[in-house]
């Protein structure tokens, strides 16, 4: 199973804008580039946090051909949420999630965030890509692409402009 | 009199690795980017831990031709170090920095950091162009590109590559 995080950051690696949630910072672009890239996966992980603030956009997509699934301390609080091979909960390890999604036959996983499922998936060394839209700003503060200390290093695989100001960089996260 | 903020960052935002202070994580391509692109500069400005980390370096290379200006709460500590128009120090705000040097007939500033500095002219609205190196990698902490939170908007100028897994992006600071 191939694994991508895919995200979109301030100049400066912040995935908000000071302490407003979501990326409502991102361009028209940016989110075109995300629904279409988001088709190329039968599946994508985000963490509780991040499934609440876009649940009723989450809710309102859902689509057997990619299962939604949600990392987060408490799968039992969202049950009400749960959609069999549409939309599931759980608090396994990344480790114990990959090889359950593998067992599944699902092939190619998207990361969307936020930075602490960043982080646990990236120092788990499960993460191959990274495609990061970079938007022209600088916030100075907001959450940070990552929640804590990492040591990876990155091989360029394209850079290419969404926008005129935004640029999509796609890495190889090198293990 | 034009500013440019020249730093080099991993690509989640850091300016140093970690604890780890100064910039030797950047590539042997962005240093040689960096002295190149000095040459293009009447004057400098660093913050006085900037000046403590690079005072060999920088005490080995001064010119006439670039005064290297140092902000710092306590100049007098640094009053051995003073060579008129070659390396001095002073702990006027940036509005008055930037008064000062123009008076003096010096017309491209670079803003060489660290994180405090940045903020300070970024946020007095004094930056005309930003000059960013990325390289690939990620820290997940250490200093931030700045000290708190802006809001600026940019206009990419130029995207390059200074070596196959490093860029160099310019932008224009939105005024």
């Amino acid at each position: 199973m191939r694994l991508t995080l895919i995200a979109a950051q301030s100049l400066d690696g912040f995935i908000t804008r000071h302490d407003t949630p979501g990326s409502d910072f991102a361009s028209a672009e940016d989110r075109a580039f995300f629904r279409q890239a988001l088709r190329g996966f039968d599946c994508c992980v985000m963490g509780g946090k991040t499934y609440r603030i876009a649940r009723e956009t989450i809710r309102a997509t859902l689509m057997p051909e990619r299962l939604r699934m949600v990392l987060t301390r408490t799968p039992s609080i969202l049950a009400n949420d749960f959609l069999p091979g549409n939309l599931e909960f759980t608090a396994s390890s990344p480790e114990q999630l990959v090889a359950d999604l593998t067992r599944r036959g699902l092939q190619r996983c998207a990361i969307l965030g936020g930075s602490q499922i960043h982080s646990l998936f990236l120092n788990a060394n499960l993460i191959d890509e990274l495609w990061l839209t970079i938007e022209p700003l600088l916030f100075g503060d907001g959450t940070p692409l990552l929640a804590g200390r990492s040591a990876a290093k990155l091989t360029l695989l394209s850079n290419e402009s969404l926008a005129p100001n935004t640029l999509l960089l796609k890495y190889r996260i090198e293990k």
